[in-house]
């Protein structure tokens, strides 16, 4: 299987990036990855505001998907996430939605073992594997990494984990795809500006997706329990009034509705989370309940040709 | 057992309103409750801006509770909810966060029939009746039933279901509990403006809580998941800010952890949703998992004297 090293990365999602790999629709691919902080957090005597921020958040690749078009929606299956031994909380003045509280930077080295991440010695919580960092090249400027946005990038969204899927719009031929930012856990909001920063590997398929079963131009997870649009703005009032202008716009469509009548349903069956509140934009996700949805969503799709 | 009846109601939560009665901790009592437009709109000809919002959002009460005093924190465990025949789900310009995309008002009688709210013959929701108002008399001014705040009121959060308990303290001796503004369903942020708004009663049952199983001044939800602090303020991003604060320090004070690691733990594994984004101020809830709970908040309270 096609492995790219995590040392081929971006710091911004851009059509002009020269791909460092080129994939079919349907072939698995492996991409090794980066912590955020680009490993330059090697002990607790580094501290946040010491790294170079010019290298943050990298995500390897891009990696050219043959067969995308400019404009097709492409879906792209987690099928796997792989975590380091170690990860990293380094607080820092000003970091997260309470980061006033914070009198001085602290690196936290965090521990995986036995399914945990370990906080302290006396403090462990379950590991959820997820990505932080999964997109395409954008249609005007680069946007760099650090930024979510309609290509998806810097989403901090934890239901982005092995047997998910991210669907997206290419906004260039062969999407440009690209990964990093792995979390070995991170709660809803990324509320202290931080999750289990980590180095890892992703293994990723990408396919395409009909408009019949998704015409938003927004990012979306298919997951276990539904498809959640993700709506990324100044303001989180914003971002979730855009996922779920999507939402209703995608329900009525499904169900051929009067926008009145699908504005009506999708109220009542939204379920409406915070995905991340700590970066540029921030991110919500409204989710449309899987029996909402179209079953063909939920299927897996079929594999392409495998390479050496 | 007591039985308050719906004409016994209050539009704003006000330590000055005359108790309808008096209840013992422990003791279960019912209300009965009108919808949110106090039975105003009674067919579909009648559309929401014909109704006469003095009498919008009635709460059945309010409750004196003995010996309950200002400063403790009450628990009121919601028993039992049962809803009428039909709902309303009235739409008009400007109704919902995409109030400007509705043209003109509609009114939509949505029958509630095999464990289905109709809001079309063609399209069934499945009932999950919650309370949109519960609350207590606040210390200051008094505080109209439409909006939410530190008291509880129009918190719109659709985990406030049977089997639930809201987490509240009292500003007054006696606690002076009120209830109303059923939905047979609403989603998460009642993002079009309504549930199916809906007359009903509630079987509620009021008991104390000590400060080492919750010491916070925000309303918060137990519930099978966990326990859920409610923020309100008038953007969703400070009221997430408000409800993972109150969150932080309890998991801080359960585990008698630092701060700083009372912040991450509670950044990896808090649920960050959105209750409601259509009141006067909007409301966030963030939810720290059972596991990271006291289990005494999970145990039913002891029941108190029955009376006639």
């Amino acid at each position: 299987m096609l492995r790219i090293p995590a040392s081929s990365a971006i710091t911004a999602f851009s059509a002009h990036s020269e791909p460092v790999a080129v994939v079919a629709l349907g072939e698995a691919f492996e991409c090794e990855t980066q912590d955020c902080y680009a490993g330059q957090i090697t002990s607790e005597a580094v501290l946040r505001p010491h790294i170079d921020m010019a290298h943050f958040n990298p995500a390897t690749g891009p990696v050219f998907v043959e067969g995308v078009l400019a404009g097709d929606v492409i879906r792209v299956d987690i099928e796997a996430i792989d975590i380091g031994e170690a990860g990293i909380m380094a607080l820092s003045p000003g970091l997260g939605v309470l980061g006033d509280r914070i009198a001085a930077a602290d690196t936290r080295v965090v521990p995986i073992a036995d399914g945990q991440a370990w906080v302290t010695p006396e403090l462990p919580v379950p590991v959820a594997p997820m990505i932080g960092v999964l997109g395409v090249a954008p249609a005007g400027d680069p946007i760099g990494t650090s930024w979510p946005g309609t290509h998806g990038g810097n989403l901090d969204t934890r239901i982005l984990r092995a047997g998910s899927a991210l669907l997206l719009r290419a906004q260039h031929d062969g999407a440009l795809v690209a990964v990093g930012d792995l979390h070995a856990v991170q709660g809803d909001g990324e509320l202290g500006g931080t999750g289990v920063e980590i180095a890892g590997r992703v293994r990723l398929r990408v396919s395409a997706v009909g408009a019949e079963a998704y015409a938003s131009e927004l990012p979306a997870v298919v997951h276990e329990a539904g498809l959640s649009l993700l709506g990324s703005a100044a303001t989180l009032d914003e971002a979730v009034r855009i996922a779920f202008a999507g939402a209703v716009d995608l329900v009525g469509g499904w169900r051929g509705l009067a926008w009145e009548d699908a504005y009506r349903a999708t109220s009542l069956v939204a379920r409406t989370e915070v995905s991340q509140l700590v970066n540029p934009l921030v991110t919500a996700r409204v989710t449309i309940p899987r029996g909402w949805c179209p079953a063909a969503l939920f299927e897996a799709p079929p594999a392409g040709a495998a390479r050496g």
